[in-house]
């Protein structure tokens, strides 16, 4: 039987709410989920809401676009830690800032989306010099305006859904319909997010899920394996250090970030799996997606030292995060119709076990299997801007 | 006898509070008011007073202004339909974003000021390129510091008051007094503001009230009735149309809006009005004012698609909502000295019923008589930037 | 024996807690601290802390970078009245504005600390006319993420504690530790800051301490009394008064501010000590700072009308306001190595009796002592950007 509950906003006087199977007229304590209202500093008024279901738990932020801040599995955490002591308000980002780089004010979620106008780097108008399009999007800022839990106590499953908007009068009229779920048992967390464009004329947008790990599972000799088709430095600098994209360095302080672009290979399905493993092999995380989505693959490796954010981002999108005049001239932005949807599929799955991870590298090897890989030197100019 | 009450902030552990004549010493139900908090969203921490007042019923927003967010009588709506999830609380509007537009965020209210230091379209540096003036002004996102409410028994008339300021140091330092005005058995609200320079040097100000209509009074065929002076059309586009100013389209997505800026006619005391009628004449709505006060005109037609916000503007103002700096060129701002204070009086009579509305009409076409209308087919230079 | 609290922040149903000796464990009512979150207009949601210890009484703001709002001895306001209506939330001032002055929308604190990425005038990208550096920095808009109070029930010490970052993924990580203490029957606030470089690569700061009067300290013949060693004019304005510069008008409408730029001479120690006094020597507050840390003194005079804000800043800095880059130039800022940490001690004396005016002044003149001011009457290129 399938139970569902409205997440009411939390009220004056209420900065804590624990929801489990008795609130959706249950039994037993197969999960909890406890809304809150964080207090203090840049975190002052976010709503988080904290699931536990089996061995997995994990916190999303309605406020912060129904993101994902961090996920457990087993007690092994996933995630990374940004110098920037989030989860963050959005009242502190300013996205406007003329460098349009105010995003990374509040930046330090393990799943953040970017876009749905533009999701990449900033973009000025070439004649007046002024940002139009700000770094990774709005979505990230923009609070859920409705939620809801829903548990199905036969097959186990439980899901949050949230739904987002970026709405712009005379411009963007985007409404996102987003569900995480998770069985009991598993350490899967599906995501599925529906996009529509509800206005009366046509649009077009583009989506990209900016996933990022850093300590624990991130360390020197960690790989990420990935069915790879087509493999482009952004620029230069890491162009110099193409050889070596799939293997992580240790923390260096002061090493400057490389991003690879890249098309990969899917499953019969056309499902693509990638996956990042710690050195010793013991510890991983896989993306699931399906291509005709999401068709673009970023990595992003920041291994600069811990303190100032250790990570790498694994960046499944419709497009490469280029400025999104550049992307919408070659074709990777998706056209969306008075009152159409695109539905975007991503899985994480957690391993923390070698078996559990070399059967996911096998999964992965199995999609390329002799499938060659073309992996360019240099950027390419339809590629990188 | 009157009665005062000060509209104390919210505090802790209070979303809502109900105030009733009893409150101010008083008796019965003829009125009663709901200060009530909102959650989730982007209306997080919004505060509204919602009024009932005999078949009147209407919500300020304090937080935006003392804006007016929609209005009923006997339970019809007046009002539209904006695309953006409102009412927008100002900490999610960002009016400082380099284009200028980061106002249209917010925008879904019946009435909101556009003011003081500037209230028209954004305004550009000349020379960096850099945004002077944001679109429509600061005032709309700036909270009220006070609100009172005041009820005379004898009268039965019941009012809002609240305080808004508009300061930057080193630059302005304007505080508006508003109340709003309804009186038992009435359907009129009387808008009665006052601007001050409470400065000890002199400014110069604008005013503008965006007064919004859409579904269900705007429909194709509803008409504005008004007593024009003269009309110019603002751009080309909306030139190739202007013989049809008075007549409203369906929606139609895809629609670009058409302004037309006019000089009315006043009666005797100076007093304009203007009506919006549906097609049917069953229903509309009037604004009157002082020309002496608000002597431009601004009409804006946008009927698009419902989804986007079908939609037309009455813009009573002390100027066009041109660039700050044309309109001073041309004479149309308001000089105030140290001390001095600016009175702008709207009032807004809904009508529910056909001999309401021609009545209200029969006193637009007594104001015009038979004095002329000059209509231009071109934008004409000391009135389009 | 030292008492401490953490000052746990606010939760939902709060708005005031009152903290005394017993909270700490102790006894008697040797001081009082209550925290509160202010309601309504622009300072909804602005938590301060509002101490009563002895004769003294001051307001400091968690929410506003930790800066002290005003202090009052034996019951006479020091501090200034702005024209803003604050103490103001962050959510309310648009740093990000192109003009880069948004922050003149929250500035009413008698101190407010300028900083640290930079901490001057607007600089702007020469090529593109953007904003690179708005005015006087991020800090004051910041909140701080934790407090406490200590007290040491054997020397009588009061101190808050509060701990404030300024933090952006890829660029600044700043930490600043701050205390501010007082003693039973003391009237000094002892402010000893300590900024932390938490990257681990290096970076370079400045820090500037905005301390302001007005009225009813600064009066008409107010005098400002400064063991000075060089004394610089900001502008050909300012040179115009220079031999004016320790003596203040009374208010002037339209009064054009001007700004000194001054080296100090210190004591043996190589502290220094500026006296502000009022034209009867009556009441005065001193500042005492060591050069060392705070080697750039700069004296604002905005005589203004009292309803424009009548004020003098007194603003020991480890620079001059100028843009960013011309300091930098210079070699007015402060290198920072990886987790390398900045002291600055900043102390404010309240004097309320002639005779301490008149010990405070004797002070100041033993530091002077025989040594040469050497007064420019033009700007200098090194000093004046």
């Amino acid at each position: 039987m399938v139970h569902t509950l409205d997440l009411v906003a939390l009220e004056a006087g209420e900065d804590e709410r624990i929801l489990t199977p008795e609130h959706v007229g249950g039994s037993g304590n197969d999960w909890k989920v406890t809304m809150r209202r964080l207090r203090g500093g840049l975190s002052e008024g976010v709503v988080t809401l904290d699931v536990t279901h089996g061995d997995l738990r994990y916190v999303v932020i309605p406020t912060r676009g129904f993101g994902l801040w961090k996920a457990w599995h087993r007690g092994e955490e996933f995630g990374w830690q940004s110098p920037v002591r989030g989860p963050v308000h959005p009242q502190f980002v300013n996205l406007g800032e003329p460098s349009g780089l105010g995003w990374l004010d509040g930046f330090d979620e393990l799943l953040v989306r970017c876009g749905w106008e533009s999701n990449g780097a900033p973009e000025y108008d070439a004649a007046s010099g002024r940002l139009v399009y700000p770094l990774h999007g709005r979505i990230a800022n923009k609070p859920a305006h409705a939620a809801s839990l829903t548990y199905d106590d036969t097959t186990g499953q439980l899901s949050l859904t949230g739904i987002v908007e970026e709405t712009r009068f005379h411009f963007t009229k985007l409404r996102m319909r987003s569900t995480i779920a998770t069985t009991k048992g598993a350490r899967r967390l599906v995501i599925a997010d529906e996009i529509e464009n509800f206005s009366a004329s046509p649009t077009a947008v583009q989506m990209l899920y900016h996933v990022n790990f850093g300590r624990p599972l991130l360390d020197g000799g960690s790989q990420l394996v990935a069915p790879v088709e087509r493999l482009v430095p952004r620029n230069a600098h890491a162009a110099a250090n193409v050889a070596s994209w799939p293997t992580y360095a240790p923390p260096v302080p002061g090493f400057a970030e490389e991003v690879y672009f890249m098309s990969l290979y899917g499953n019969a399905a056309g499902q693509s799996h990638v996956l990042l493993k710690n050195a010793a092999g013991t510890h991983g995380v896989s993306l699931l997606f399906p291509l005709q989505q999401l068709p673009c693959f970023t990595q992003w490796k920041n291994t600069t030292a811990v303190a100032d954010g250790y990570v790498t981002g694994l960046e499944p999108g419709t497009n490469f995060p280029n400025p999104r005049s550049f992307e919408a001239e070659h074709g990777r932005v998706v056209p969306l119709g008075p009152g159409e949807r695109a539905p975007f599929t991503l899985t994480l799955e957690l391993h923390t076990q070698s078996a559990e991870v070399q059967a996911a590298e096998q999964q992965v090897l199995e999609i390329q299997a002799d499938r060659p890989t073309q992996c360019f030197d240099q950027p390419q100019p339809t590629w990188c801007s």
